[in-house]
Formats: C-alpha cells, sequence, structure tokens
C-alpha cells in the first residue's frame, strides 16, 4: 500500500486523551469508518495480504473486531466466526478467562465454530498490549484449527503486544503509532 | 432470492431454547456466518436489495450488527457508523434510553457520524419488539439525515416489531419466523 493511502487512515484517526481513564490516548477509529474510501482501502489491503494464506475462517473479537472482520470474511468470501464477552453465545463454549490491568476478562467461542482443516485469520481493531489476543488464540487454539495469523487496523508499537504474539504467529497491522 | 437460498439461511439458524432466559426461541445465526456460502449471500443479497436506494452510510447497532453491517457498508461503498452501549463512544454523542420487558436500556451515536444529506441504512441482526430499533432510528433523526431505511437478517413476526418501525420505515428482512 502506498505511504500516501496509509497516511490518510492514520491522520483520519481521531485521538481521544485520557480515554478510558486518564493517562490514555484512545484511539478512534469511527473517523475513519465514517468515510468510504478509507473503509474500503482498510478491508482490500488486509484481504491482498491474506489471498493467497488460504484463510478459510475470519475470527473477530466483540466488538470493534466484528466491523472489518465481517467485511474481511464477505471479501476473502469465507465464514465469520464471533469471540464474544461471557454470556453472549447461547451454544456450547470454550471459554478463556485472562488478566488485564487491573482484575480479569473472560472471553468465549463455540465450540463447534472451527475445526482441524480451518486456516484462521484473528482479527481485532486494534493491538495494545496483546493480553485480549492471546486470549483469543488460546480459544483458536483449543478448537484444534491447522494454522493461525492475526491482523489489526491499529498497533500501539510502544507496548510491544506484537512481541507476546510472534512469533510463533504472524502479525500484520496497517497503522503504527 | 430464490426460495431455495432463503430456505439454506432459514435452515441453518439453530434455535436455542429457554436462552437468555426461559420461554425464549433464541435464534442463533452464528452457525450461518461460520458458512462462507451463506454469509455471502446475506450480504449480495442485501446489497441487491439497497443497490439503487442512494444509501451514503450503514449504521449498525453493537455487536451482531456490526457483523453483516461491515460487510454492507464494503459491499455499497458507503461509510460505517457504529451504535453503541453507553461509554464505549470517545467523542461527543447522541443519547437514547428506551424501556425493555424489564429495565430500561440506552443506546448512543457519534454527534459528528451523520450530517443531513446522508441516506442511511440501519442494520441489525434480528428484528423483535421493535424496541432497540426505534432508540436507533431516534438517535438517526437527532443527526438530521435524509432517509432512513431499516433492515434485519432474521425477523420475529409474531411480536410485530415491523408495525413500530413501517409505516414510516421501510422494512427488509432476509428471513420470516
Amino acid at each position: 500500500m502506498s505511504d500516501f493511502l496509509i497516511h490518510s487512515i492514520k491522520d483520519s484517526i481521531r485521538n481521544i486523551p485520557d480515554f478510558p481513564v486518564k493517562g490514555v490516548q484512545f484511539k478512534d477509529i469511527t473517523t475513519v469508518l465514517k468515510m468510504p474510501e478509507l473503509f474500503s482501502m482498510i478491508v482490500d489491503q488486509m484481504a491482498a495480504h491474506y489471498a493467497n494464506m488460504g484463510i478459510t475462517k475470519i475470527v473477530a473479537i466483540e466488538s470493534r473486531g466484528f466491523i472489518i472482520g465481517g467485511a474481511l470474511a464477505y471479501k476473502l468470501g469465507v465464514g465469520f466466526v464471533p469471540v464474544r464477552k461471557p454470556g453472549k453465545l447461547p451454544a456450547e463454549t470454550y471459554t478463556k478467562k485472562y488478566d488485564l490491568e487491573y482484575g480479569t476478562d473472560t472471553l468465549e467461542i463455540h465450540r463447534d465454530a472451527l475445526h482441524d482443516q480451518d486456516v484462521v485469520l484473528l482479527h481485532d481493531d486494534l493491538l495494545a498490549t496483546g493480553g485480549t489476543s492471546l486470549a483469543a488464540i488460546d480459544l483458536v487454539k483449543q478448537s484444534g484449527v491447522k494454522k493461525i495469523f492475526v491482523s489489526f487496523i491499529v498497533e500501539l508499537d510502544f507496548l510491544k503486544g506484537r512481541n507476546r504474539l510472534c512469533p510463533p504467529y504472524e502479525v500484520f497491522s496497517l497503522v503504527h503509532f
């Protein structure tokens, strides 16, 4: 992708200081998603990156991961599988509890969502410390798939989340801060 | 769309009795979304229905509405705007409180997400009583747009939600129970 296009996306992300808590510079992607050209560009560039990797399922993390995740499933012509907060998925699930800065959180995936021949592209909007992604990867691994790739729209390089995922997982992010 | 395709989607929706509470027959669409052909079909049929209506923005309701909503924004080449639970959107919002069977709930939209020339396709996965959709419509109306259409994957006809929305809003659902 040309530097110009990357910069268009990066420049359109809105920075919100002290959200959701003091000291955090929140990267608000809604200002990008509402622009048709930028929305298409994100999907096209992600899909191009994964075009020849044999992806069979997009696994996306609730809630913001669902937006581009859904579009990617359509563009790549593959199935879509949600990873959700506890109590949201109605059938039998695998469950993963993980640590946050303060307290813990839990993610779930349906036990019948994936199978051993699936090549998964895990997608979320943002890579920070990598805790949420690691929990989601653990759920996908419990499902016993063939291979896992991981993608983000935005990566916060200074939090070094990439180092917790890669290796063994190839990580691709469109925009870096 | 051929009856055969509609039936493929309908037959692939999983019914979960007594979820999330006793007496409710929950319609689980995850069994549809994970199948590439059915996922594509949903997006293609929705997009075909709205192809010539001048849609400029998809407004989708958290969280399940984001999945097909994101794919629709891509397919139609328009922007994407999320309607979210309170405290999730970081900039200035319009807020709408609405009644549930027990208690109340609240939805929000960014004040700068839409403008007066927008033609909005509001999307959610399921139409039940219509309460959530009405609240989201109210938020879109506060933004002062030109026109609003409303779409769902699944409509529960016996709850008559359609009668609360239409007229004045045209409602399109792929599958009816």
